[in-house]
């Protein structure tokens, strides 16, 4: 039986990393009046359905997807956040 | 005492919004020869650090700066996530 989960793919500059973005973030806090906030870092989210057999297949799916398509493994790291089975049929009791 | 928060802002096109670079990355799909993805959404993941007294207070940093800054709200949602207290002391015996 195939099931769709949805993931979320987190993509963030590596440590280090010069983060343009992030800069211009920054730059803009004092025309907000805030003072409070640091380390901004600009990064990508990618939300995707996959459908497969199992949560651990669909990972797979979502990591080669990760690695190959979605970041630049030179510059950036991504991390995957499962958001919940789109289709699955999961009985709540009660 | 100040601490420091770190969160995460997630912005997402909101459902019905036009998305040109998730179209971009379904169509790449198939020279990856991956099938069983659909719906991708592409938005953007900014991490920052907070200082404040407390995390309500913080978040509430977090929410402004989200709304007048990191997202267009004519077509963006965003959601705000923690993840984690950078530089509180919380003892974790053994």
């Amino acid at each position: 039986m195939t099931t769709e989960f949805r993931f979320a793919v987190n993509v963030t500059p590596k440590p280090g990393i010069l983060d343009p973005q992030g800069r211009a973030v920054e730059s803009s806090l004092g025309h907000l009046g805030i003072d409070a906030v640091s380390a901004v870092r600009v990064g990508r989210r990618v939300e995707l359905t996959v459908a497969a057999d199992g949560e651990s297949a669909a990972r797979a799916v979502v990591e080669r997807l990760a690695s190959e398509l979605l970041s630049n493994p030179l510059i950036e790291a991504f991390a995957i956040e499962a958001i919940g089975a789109t289709s699955s049929t999961v009985g709540a009791p009660g």
